[in-house]
Protein backbone atom coordinates (compact mmCIF):
# COMPACT_ATOMS: atom_id res chain seq x y z
CA UNK A 1 0.00 0.00 0.00
CA UNK A 2 3.42 2.66 0.47
CA UNK A 3 3.23 1.93 -3.10
CA UNK A 4 -0.09 2.34 -4.08
CA UNK A 5 0.16 5.88 -2.25
CA UNK A 6 3.82 6.69 -3.94
CA UNK A 7 1.93 5.98 -7.15
CA UNK A 8 -1.14 8.02 -6.76
CA UNK A 9 0.14 10.48 -9.14
CA UNK A 10 1.88 8.88 -11.44
CA UNK A 11 0.94 10.25 -14.93
CA UNK A 12 0.05 6.71 -15.67
CA UNK A 13 -2.35 6.29 -13.20
CA UNK A 14 -4.11 8.93 -14.15
CA UNK A 15 -7.36 8.16 -11.65
CA UNK A 16 -7.74 4.60 -12.61
CA UNK A 17 -7.25 2.25 -9.91
CA UNK A 18 -6.89 -0.26 -11.75
CA UNK A 19 -3.54 0.86 -13.34
CA UNK A 20 -2.23 2.37 -9.85
CA UNK A 21 -2.92 -1.48 -8.57
CA UNK A 22 -0.87 -3.20 -11.48
CA UNK A 23 2.15 -0.61 -11.16
CA UNK A 24 2.01 -0.96 -7.06
CA UNK A 25 2.29 -4.59 -7.83
CA UNK A 26 4.97 -4.86 -9.82
CA UNK A 27 6.90 -2.55 -7.50
CA UNK A 28 6.70 -4.30 -4.85
CA UNK A 29 9.66 -6.86 -3.06
CA UNK A 30 8.44 -8.06 -0.15
CA UNK A 31 7.70 -11.81 0.17
CA UNK A 32 3.91 -12.85 0.98
CA UNK A 33 0.35 -12.32 -0.62
CA UNK A 34 -2.46 -10.05 0.49
CA UNK A 35 -6.17 -8.88 -0.70
CA UNK A 36 -6.21 -5.34 -1.81
CA UNK A 37 -8.49 -2.81 -2.17
CA UNK A 38 -7.92 1.01 -3.82
CA UNK A 39 -10.47 3.83 -4.23
CA UNK A 40 -10.00 7.27 -5.86
CA UNK A 41 -12.05 9.80 -5.67
CA UNK A 42 -12.43 12.56 -8.51
CA UNK A 43 -13.20 16.02 -8.16
CA UNK A 44 -15.96 15.24 -9.88
CA UNK A 45 -17.54 13.44 -6.92
CA UNK A 46 -16.59 9.88 -8.57
CA UNK A 47 -15.39 7.17 -6.34
CA UNK A 48 -13.59 4.84 -8.69
CA UNK A 49 -12.98 1.25 -6.91
CA UNK A 50 -10.39 -1.76 -7.18
CA UNK A 51 -10.91 -4.50 -5.26
CA UNK A 52 -9.20 -8.20 -5.05
CA UNK A 53 -9.63 -9.95 -2.25
CA UNK A 54 -12.15 -9.71 0.86
CA UNK A 55 -11.52 -5.94 1.68
CA UNK A 56 -14.46 -4.49 1.57
CA UNK A 57 -15.67 -0.84 0.93
CA UNK A 58 -19.38 0.64 2.66
CA UNK A 59 -20.90 4.32 1.28
CA UNK A 60 -23.19 5.68 4.13
CA UNK A 61 -25.62 8.30 3.40
CA UNK A 62 -28.37 9.70 5.33
CA UNK A 63 -28.27 6.95 8.18
CA UNK A 64 -27.86 3.75 6.07
CA UNK A 65 -25.31 1.68 3.61
CA UNK A 66 -25.75 2.95 -0.32
CA UNK A 67 -22.99 0.80 -1.95
CA UNK A 68 -21.12 -1.87 -0.57
CA UNK A 69 -18.39 -3.54 -2.60
CA UNK A 70 -18.51 -7.88 -2.70
CA UNK A 71 -15.40 -9.92 -1.74
CA UNK A 72 -13.95 -12.16 -4.30
CA UNK A 73 -12.77 -16.06 -3.21
CA UNK A 74 -11.89 -19.04 -4.41
CA UNK A 75 -14.07 -20.65 -1.83
CA UNK A 76 -14.95 -20.62 2.00
CA UNK A 77 -12.15 -18.25 3.69
CA UNK A 78 -10.06 -18.54 0.91
CA UNK A 79 -9.53 -14.75 -0.72
CA UNK A 80 -7.99 -13.46 -4.20
CA UNK A 81 -4.86 -12.52 -3.56
CA UNK A 82 -2.05 -10.81 -5.22
CA UNK A 83 0.94 -12.55 -4.35
CA UNK A 84 4.92 -11.74 -5.02
CA UNK A 85 5.12 -15.55 -6.22
CA UNK A 86 3.57 -15.91 -10.11
CA UNK A 87 0.34 -17.75 -8.40
CA UNK A 88 -2.11 -15.60 -7.23
CA UNK A 89 -4.06 -13.16 -9.07
CA UNK A 90 -2.91 -10.03 -11.21
CA UNK A 91 -4.40 -6.30 -11.31
CA UNK A 92 -6.30 -8.11 -14.25
CA UNK A 93 -8.30 -10.12 -11.79
CA UNK A 94 -9.75 -6.89 -9.84
CA UNK A 95 -13.43 -6.05 -9.55
CA UNK A 96 -13.90 -2.18 -10.81
CA UNK A 97 -16.93 -0.33 -10.07
CA UNK A 98 -17.56 3.06 -9.08
CA UNK A 99 -20.10 5.19 -7.47
CA UNK A 100 -21.19 9.01 -7.25
CA UNK A 101 -20.65 10.55 -4.29
CA UNK A 102 -22.80 13.75 -2.31
CA UNK A 103 -21.30 15.87 0.39
CA UNK A 104 -22.31 14.03 3.72
CA UNK A 105 -21.56 10.66 2.43
CA UNK A 106 -19.02 8.28 4.63
CA UNK A 107 -16.90 5.99 3.45
CA UNK A 108 -15.70 3.25 5.33
CA UNK A 109 -13.13 1.07 3.68
CA UNK A 110 -11.43 -2.01 5.77
CA UNK A 111 -9.85 -5.76 5.71
CA UNK A 112 -11.99 -9.12 6.46
CA UNK A 113 -10.86 -8.35 9.75
CA UNK A 114 -13.50 -5.96 10.17
CA UNK A 115 -15.95 -6.90 7.54
CA UNK A 116 -16.24 -10.57 9.08
CA UNK A 117 -16.52 -9.16 12.55
CA UNK A 118 -18.93 -6.10 12.44
CA UNK A 119 -22.46 -6.17 10.74
CA UNK A 120 -23.54 -3.07 8.43
CA UNK A 121 -26.15 -2.69 10.60
CA UNK A 122 -23.29 -1.97 13.33
CA UNK A 123 -21.14 -0.19 10.97
CA UNK A 124 -24.32 2.31 10.45
CA UNK A 125 -24.81 2.77 14.41
CA UNK A 126 -21.05 3.86 15.33
CA UNK A 127 -20.87 6.56 12.18
CA UNK A 128 -23.86 7.70 13.52
CA UNK A 129 -23.30 8.29 17.00
CA UNK A 130 -19.44 9.48 16.48
CA UNK A 131 -18.65 12.68 13.84
CA UNK A 132 -15.32 12.43 13.97
CA UNK A 133 -13.78 10.16 11.26
CA UNK A 134 -10.65 9.10 13.21
CA UNK A 135 -12.59 8.46 16.22
CA UNK A 136 -15.24 6.64 14.00
CA UNK A 137 -12.32 4.73 12.88
CA UNK A 138 -11.04 3.53 16.13
CA UNK A 139 -14.05 3.19 17.68
CA UNK A 140 -14.86 0.14 14.75
CA UNK A 141 -11.70 -1.45 15.20
CA UNK A 142 -12.43 -2.02 18.56
CA UNK A 143 -15.87 -3.36 17.98
CA UNK A 144 -14.30 -5.70 15.81
CA UNK A 145 -11.26 -6.39 17.62
CA UNK A 146 -14.13 -7.01 20.70
CA UNK A 147 -15.82 -9.19 17.97
CA UNK A 148 -13.44 -12.03 17.08
CA UNK A 149 -12.43 -13.00 20.34
CA UNK A 150 -16.01 -13.51 21.51
CA UNK A 151 -17.03 -16.78 21.00
CA UNK A 152 -20.72 -16.30 21.81
CA UNK A 153 -21.43 -13.45 19.42
CA UNK A 154 -22.83 -14.35 16.02
CA UNK A 155 -21.16 -12.82 13.74
CA UNK A 156 -20.76 -12.15 9.95
CA UNK A 157 -18.50 -14.55 9.63
CA UNK A 158 -20.26 -17.46 11.88
CA UNK A 159 -23.42 -16.70 9.96
CA UNK A 160 -21.31 -17.14 6.52
CA UNK A 161 -19.61 -20.49 7.71
CA UNK A 162 -22.91 -21.75 8.45
CA UNK A 163 -24.21 -20.55 5.09
CA UNK A 164 -21.60 -22.55 3.68
CA UNK A 165 -22.55 -26.00 5.70
CA UNK A 166 -20.16 -25.66 8.64
CA UNK A 167 -21.38 -26.01 12.32
CA UNK A 168 -21.19 -27.68 15.18
CA UNK A 169 -21.57 -31.50 15.81
CA UNK A 170 -25.34 -33.32 15.00
CA UNK A 171 -25.14 -33.85 18.90
CA UNK A 172 -24.80 -30.42 19.67
CA UNK A 173 -26.91 -28.70 17.21
CA UNK A 174 -30.10 -30.93 19.16
CA UNK A 175 -29.24 -29.13 22.14
CA UNK A 176 -30.16 -26.23 20.32
CA UNK A 177 -26.75 -24.75 19.74
CA UNK A 178 -25.12 -23.55 16.71
CA UNK A 179 -21.54 -22.36 15.69
CA UNK A 180 -20.64 -19.13 16.63
CA UNK A 181 -17.90 -16.50 17.53
CA UNK A 182 -16.22 -13.54 15.60
CA UNK A 183 -12.98 -14.59 13.33
CA UNK A 184 -9.20 -13.56 14.80
CA UNK A 185 -7.97 -11.80 11.87
CA UNK A 186 -5.89 -8.36 11.41
CA UNK A 187 -7.67 -5.34 11.28
CA UNK A 188 -7.51 -2.49 9.11
CA UNK A 189 -10.02 0.42 8.96
CA UNK A 190 -10.15 3.69 7.24
CA UNK A 191 -13.43 5.99 7.48
CA UNK A 192 -13.83 9.48 5.24
CA UNK A 193 -15.81 11.87 5.47
CA UNK A 194 -16.99 13.39 2.15
CA UNK A 195 -17.29 17.56 2.23
CA UNK A 196 -17.39 20.00 -0.39
CA UNK A 197 -13.82 21.18 -1.08
CA UNK A 198 -13.54 25.08 -0.33
CA UNK A 199 -12.39 27.07 -3.71
CA UNK A 200 -9.01 28.26 -3.66
CA UNK B 1 -40.81 0.95 -16.83
CA UNK B 2 -42.42 0.95 -20.62
CA UNK B 3 -41.69 4.66 -20.51
CA UNK B 4 -37.97 3.86 -19.71
CA UNK B 5 -38.03 1.35 -22.39
CA UNK B 6 -39.40 3.96 -25.04
CA UNK B 7 -36.69 6.83 -23.99
CA UNK B 8 -33.74 4.54 -23.70
CA UNK B 9 -32.54 5.74 -26.96
CA UNK B 10 -33.26 9.23 -26.47
CA UNK B 11 -30.62 11.70 -26.81
CA UNK B 12 -30.62 13.19 -24.10
CA UNK B 13 -30.18 10.36 -22.26
CA UNK B 14 -27.53 9.16 -23.84
CA UNK B 15 -26.63 6.55 -21.72
CA UNK B 16 -27.19 7.83 -18.32
CA UNK B 17 -29.65 6.31 -16.66
CA UNK B 18 -30.41 8.77 -13.82
CA UNK B 19 -31.50 10.81 -16.67
CA UNK B 20 -33.87 8.39 -18.18
CA UNK B 21 -34.94 7.93 -14.79
CA UNK B 22 -35.51 11.45 -14.49
CA UNK B 23 -37.56 11.70 -18.39
CA UNK B 24 -39.54 8.17 -17.33
CA UNK B 25 -40.55 9.35 -14.25
CA UNK B 26 -41.62 12.75 -15.88
CA UNK B 27 -43.77 10.36 -18.71
CA UNK B 28 -45.47 8.26 -16.08
CA UNK B 29 -48.91 9.29 -15.82
CA UNK B 30 -50.43 6.14 -13.44
CA UNK B 31 -51.48 7.14 -9.97
CA UNK B 32 -49.36 5.07 -7.81
CA UNK B 33 -45.44 4.57 -6.72
CA UNK B 34 -42.91 2.35 -7.51
CA UNK B 35 -39.02 1.52 -6.63
CA UNK B 36 -37.00 1.54 -9.73
CA UNK B 37 -33.82 0.04 -10.87
CA UNK B 38 -32.00 0.83 -14.17
CA UNK B 39 -28.72 -0.81 -15.80
CA UNK B 40 -27.36 0.66 -19.08
CA UNK B 41 -24.70 -1.91 -20.46
CA UNK B 42 -22.51 0.32 -22.72
CA UNK B 43 -20.26 -1.11 -25.76
CA UNK B 44 -16.96 -1.02 -23.65
CA UNK B 45 -18.28 -2.91 -20.88
CA UNK B 46 -19.47 -0.70 -18.22
CA UNK B 47 -22.56 -1.29 -16.77
CA UNK B 48 -24.60 1.83 -15.37
CA UNK B 49 -26.99 1.71 -12.84
CA UNK B 50 -29.60 3.99 -11.13
CA UNK B 51 -31.51 2.98 -8.35
CA UNK B 52 -34.21 4.53 -6.14
CA UNK B 53 -35.61 1.99 -3.11
CA UNK B 54 -35.02 -1.92 -2.74
CA UNK B 55 -34.93 -3.41 -5.88
CA UNK B 56 -31.63 -5.04 -6.86
CA UNK B 57 -28.74 -5.82 -8.87
CA UNK B 58 -26.32 -8.68 -8.61
CA UNK B 59 -22.94 -9.53 -11.24
CA UNK B 60 -21.95 -12.95 -10.58
CA UNK B 61 -18.90 -14.13 -12.05
CA UNK B 62 -17.17 -16.90 -11.75
CA UNK B 63 -19.42 -18.60 -9.75
CA UNK B 64 -19.66 -16.00 -6.92
CA UNK B 65 -21.35 -12.50 -6.70
CA UNK B 66 -18.62 -9.75 -7.34
CA UNK B 67 -21.17 -6.82 -6.93
CA UNK B 68 -24.19 -5.87 -5.59
CA UNK B 69 -25.77 -3.18 -4.91
CA UNK B 70 -27.81 -1.81 -2.08
CA UNK B 71 -31.55 -0.93 -1.06
CA UNK B 72 -32.63 2.44 0.28
CA UNK B 73 -35.00 2.38 2.93
CA UNK B 74 -36.57 5.71 5.20
CA UNK B 75 -36.77 2.35 7.41
CA UNK B 76 -37.20 -1.11 8.09
CA UNK B 77 -39.61 -2.52 5.32
CA UNK B 78 -40.34 1.30 4.07
CA UNK B 79 -38.40 1.88 0.69
CA UNK B 80 -37.56 4.82 -1.33
CA UNK B 81 -40.07 5.50 -4.06
CA UNK B 82 -40.89 7.30 -6.90
CA UNK B 83 -44.45 8.56 -6.46
CA UNK B 84 -47.31 10.07 -8.90
CA UNK B 85 -47.70 12.37 -6.09
CA UNK B 86 -45.03 15.55 -4.51
CA UNK B 87 -44.45 13.56 -1.64
CA UNK B 88 -41.64 10.45 -2.11
CA UNK B 89 -38.26 10.43 -3.92
CA UNK B 90 -37.01 12.09 -7.45
CA UNK B 91 -34.32 11.07 -10.24
CA UNK B 92 -31.99 13.49 -7.32
CA UNK B 93 -32.44 10.37 -4.76
CA UNK B 94 -30.95 7.44 -6.89
CA UNK B 95 -27.76 5.77 -5.90
CA UNK B 96 -25.46 5.44 -8.64
CA UNK B 97 -22.70 3.84 -9.79
CA UNK B 98 -21.23 1.73 -12.73
CA UNK B 99 -19.17 -1.71 -13.02
CA UNK B 100 -16.80 -3.66 -15.66
CA UNK B 101 -18.38 -6.42 -16.84
CA UNK B 102 -16.42 -9.38 -19.01
CA UNK B 103 -17.36 -11.83 -21.10
CA UNK B 104 -19.60 -14.72 -19.49
CA UNK B 105 -20.65 -12.39 -16.40
CA UNK B 106 -24.24 -12.92 -15.30
CA UNK B 107 -26.68 -9.95 -14.40
CA UNK B 108 -29.54 -11.06 -11.93
CA UNK B 109 -31.34 -7.95 -11.45
CA UNK B 110 -34.74 -8.06 -9.30
CA UNK B 111 -37.30 -6.45 -7.27
CA UNK B 112 -37.04 -7.12 -3.77
CA UNK B 113 -39.53 -10.01 -3.70
CA UNK B 114 -36.42 -11.66 -4.91
CA UNK B 115 -34.30 -10.51 -2.48
CA UNK B 116 -36.63 -10.56 0.44
CA UNK B 117 -37.21 -14.60 0.30
CA UNK B 118 -33.66 -15.74 -1.93
CA UNK B 119 -30.32 -15.72 -0.24
CA UNK B 120 -27.37 -14.65 -2.63
CA UNK B 121 -25.53 -18.35 -2.11
CA UNK B 122 -29.12 -19.36 -3.65
CA UNK B 123 -28.84 -17.27 -6.57
CA UNK B 124 -25.30 -18.77 -7.30
CA UNK B 125 -26.74 -21.90 -7.08
CA UNK B 126 -29.45 -22.14 -9.35
CA UNK B 127 -27.21 -19.74 -12.37
CA UNK B 128 -24.48 -22.30 -11.72
CA UNK B 129 -27.03 -25.22 -12.51
CA UNK B 130 -28.98 -23.42 -15.26
CA UNK B 131 -27.84 -21.53 -18.84
CA UNK B 132 -30.40 -20.48 -20.43
CA UNK B 133 -30.97 -17.17 -19.00
CA UNK B 134 -34.92 -17.44 -19.38
CA UNK B 135 -34.89 -21.02 -17.52
CA UNK B 136 -32.76 -19.28 -14.31
CA UNK B 137 -35.21 -16.25 -14.77
CA UNK B 138 -38.11 -18.45 -13.74
CA UNK B 139 -36.27 -20.91 -11.60
CA UNK B 140 -34.90 -18.34 -9.77
CA UNK B 141 -38.74 -16.04 -9.10
CA UNK B 142 -40.17 -19.77 -8.77
CA UNK B 143 -37.67 -20.12 -5.19
CA UNK B 144 -38.59 -16.72 -4.01
CA UNK B 145 -42.11 -17.64 -4.48
CA UNK B 146 -42.14 -20.73 -2.68
CA UNK B 147 -39.85 -19.16 -0.10
CA UNK B 148 -42.20 -16.55 0.09
CA UNK B 149 -45.17 -18.69 1.34
CA UNK B 150 -42.70 -20.96 3.74
CA UNK B 151 -43.34 -19.46 7.45
CA UNK B 152 -40.56 -22.00 8.58
CA UNK B 153 -38.02 -20.62 5.95
CA UNK B 154 -35.60 -18.30 7.84
CA UNK B 155 -35.21 -16.02 5.10
CA UNK B 156 -33.15 -12.86 4.37
CA UNK B 157 -36.08 -10.95 5.00
CA UNK B 158 -37.16 -12.38 8.48
CA UNK B 159 -32.62 -12.15 9.04
CA UNK B 160 -33.18 -9.06 8.29
CA UNK B 161 -36.27 -8.37 10.44
CA UNK B 162 -34.28 -9.80 13.27
CA UNK B 163 -31.94 -7.77 13.45
CA UNK B 164 -33.68 -4.80 13.11
CA UNK B 165 -35.22 -5.69 16.20
CA UNK B 166 -38.31 -7.51 15.40
CA UNK B 167 -38.98 -11.03 17.10
CA UNK B 168 -41.38 -13.50 18.51
CA UNK B 169 -43.05 -12.98 22.16
CA UNK B 170 -40.27 -13.84 24.54
CA UNK B 171 -41.99 -16.72 25.71
CA UNK B 172 -41.81 -18.61 22.69
CA UNK B 173 -38.32 -17.15 22.50
CA UNK B 174 -37.36 -19.12 25.74
CA UNK B 175 -38.59 -22.02 23.70
CA UNK B 176 -36.16 -21.41 21.00
CA UNK B 177 -38.42 -19.81 18.62
CA UNK B 178 -37.92 -17.21 16.47
CA UNK B 179 -39.47 -15.11 13.99
CA UNK B 180 -39.32 -16.64 10.16
CA UNK B 181 -40.65 -17.00 6.97
CA UNK B 182 -40.64 -15.79 3.51
CA UNK B 183 -42.32 -11.96 2.32
CA UNK B 184 -45.30 -12.82 0.60
CA UNK B 185 -44.96 -10.11 -2.29
CA UNK B 186 -44.79 -9.13 -6.39
CA UNK B 187 -41.96 -10.39 -7.75
CA UNK B 188 -39.81 -9.59 -10.35
CA UNK B 189 -36.34 -11.50 -11.63
CA UNK B 190 -34.32 -10.22 -14.76
CA UNK B 191 -31.49 -12.41 -15.57
CA UNK B 192 -28.88 -11.38 -18.80
CA UNK B 193 -25.68 -13.04 -19.67
CA UNK B 194 -23.08 -10.83 -21.09
CA UNK B 195 -21.86 -12.44 -24.67
CA UNK B 196 -19.16 -10.95 -26.78
CA UNK B 197 -21.18 -9.17 -29.74
CA UNK B 198 -20.58 -10.56 -33.01
CA UNK B 199 -18.95 -8.21 -35.20
CA UNK B 200 -21.37 -6.81 -38.32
Amino acid sequence: MANASDLVMDEEVSYNPQILLKKAHAATSSIGSATVIIAMLEKSGTLKIANVGDCGLRILRKGQVVFSTAPQEHFFDCPYQLSSELIGQTYRDATLCSVELTEGDTIVMGSDGLFDNVFDHEIVSVISKIQNAVEAAKALAELASNHSVDTTFDSPYALEARNMGFDVPWWQRILGKKLTGGKLDDITVIVGQVIRASID
